[in-house]
């Protein structure tokens, strides 16, 4: 027998994905951040993510409401990654029968605020008890507006790989709680991620953006996903990587580079995008100025190796592993 | 401080609904099988089902592909509620890192069995660790055809309340798992219960079909849904009950009445029904010749009460209760 720490999260999905059926309605199935769905005269886009408590959170550390909004904001961001306008929610929770009803409605609240905050509404789910912990699961129903969206699977061979805000703020901040370090702007990015749904669909309008995805478990691991899916490899040199001002005390303390935190922090919620090295200057311009919000190149696809490489080398660390 | 055991899963969601907003593009939110969402061309109809180990299913004691059936066609069962046609299945499926994937791709076997059995198919999900049990949450979203679905609320004075199938035998099942007797058709029912789709979609294209609900928590406590939303009250009639041949082999080894597994027994998937008293027997007659299963009369909807009925007094047991 293996087990799920045998083969690891995309093992498994590999193995779920081998018994699906197609069937016309659906455009793209399991593989990208959402499935692609035809209804109508509207392409829609889903998915859904679980928070379990004491693997995604713990209660006591975090305020319900960020629990609430972290579990609404990594489904969002899903959406935000394929350019989506994210429309619906539905939230299943869990929870002991002596839970206390204030501390779940707040983490419910936070789930209404992180939907409203996008433009979304919450409009149903399930509500049950579990003999452990909290679950919650946030499933998002969104649109691609007139049936535009990106893929994981479209880098070019010369497309450079580029990755907006703060991609090492939010592992940072995780390590500032467990080291009483004090960091607000880090431990924010941490609770309280942003989903980049107006920066994803900017970025989703130009066609010189061929792939983009959302930066979940690391820069690296993620990229390796636009590697897998588009056939290429993807150099990454350090040096490109933006100097933090507030990552920089942290670095000092923990003795931890500010690449280390930026090509394999978990749980940042950044996207990360293939665009055409032609444009790609005026089109991260237009980009900063629209957003004030950094993006960064970090490195170029190739035809010529399969692998994510640091400055010629494997990286040693490659990000969160889920098992 | 109150807790969910103090206000009951239908207290907590009432605090929720009052946090929720509305939207031009919500048709009905919470409060029914599902909700109903307007995308473009198209009704939609979403809901989600948690079942999480050791309080929905037992490993070891159900095989993994019923623990999968069981927790899809708890949705696709509210699709039938509203007389939907489901097309798309989200699985959320949360393990421990030690859990043996044969068993879990059998889970997830079920779940696509399930949606195939009712013309759908699965689109994706999300894979994660739990430090419990298993954690399966399995999101649906179908069509209203013609926008065309039923709600609880529209129950009138008069009409008849009709359940379909064998609305005792999932409970009669677990009874007779646990006191170790043989009674496979009833443990069948338990285990691998029938969404009743086609009947939903009959049933919904009538317009003498006035509210429709499933039965998950026994039909007194789901008769009582429909009796709340639509400002009605429900008597019904112990002697109304059919005799079903495979429940009264196991009433005579347990004491219970088979009135007692048919009002209180959960998890039925059933399908309750306030129909017009005028054309309710042609109607019912046409149902059982077009599906082969029974259909039966258990009462009768009243605006001089508000309660459920049976036999004109309060019943003792009120069904299942989440906490």
């Amino acid at each position: 027998m293996s087990t799920l720490r045998d083969i690891g999260e995309f093992g498994f999905i590999d193995r779920i994905a081998a018994m699906l059926s197609a069937s016309p309605e659906v455009i793209e199935g399991v593989g990208d951040d959402c499935a692609v769905l035809r209804a109508g005269d509207r392409t829609l886009l889903v998915t859904c993510d679980l928070s379990i408590e004491n693997v995604h959170f713990r209660r006591g550390a975090a305020a319900p409401e960020d629990i609430g909004w972290k579990a609404a904001a990594a489904s969002l961001s899903d959406l935000a990654a394929m350019g989506g306008v994210p429309q619906f929610l539905l939230t299943s929770l869990a929870a002991p029968p002596e839970a206390d009803t204030d501390e779940l409605e707040a983490i419910y609240r936070g789930v209404v605020d992180a939907a409203q905050h996008c433009g979304a509404v919450v409009v149903g789910g399930d509500v049950t008890r579990s003999t452990g912990g909290i679950v919650l699961d946030v499933m998002v129903i969104g649109e691609a507006p007139e049936g535009r969206y990106k893929l994981r699977s479209g880098a070019k061979p010369g497309d450079m790989l580029a990755v907006t805000g703060w991609p090492g703020r939010s592992a940072a901040g995780l390590e500032a709680l467990e080291k009483g370090i004090d960091a607000p702007a880090l431990v924010r990015a941490h609770y309280h991620p942003e989903p980049r749904i107006r920066e994803g669909r900017w970025l989703c309008a130009r066609d010189d953006v061929h792939a983009m995805l959302d930066v979940s478990d690391g820069v690296v691991q993620d990229a390796a996903h636009i590697c897998e899916r588009s056939g290429l490899g993807v150099g990454m040199t350090s040096a490109s990587v933006a100097v933090d001002p507030e990552l920089v005390a942290l670095c000092s303390e923990t003795g931890r580079s500010i690449q280390d935190y930026t090509f394999t922090g978990g749980e940042a919620y950044e996207l990360a995008f293939a665009i055409d090295p032609a444009t790609c200057g005026d089109t991260l311009a237009a980009f900063r100025k629209e957003f004030d919000l950094p993006v960064v190149v970090l490195g170029q696809f190739s035809d010529t190796f399969n692998d994510v490489l640091i400055d010629g080398e494997a990286p040693t660390q490659k990000g969160y592993e889920h098992f």
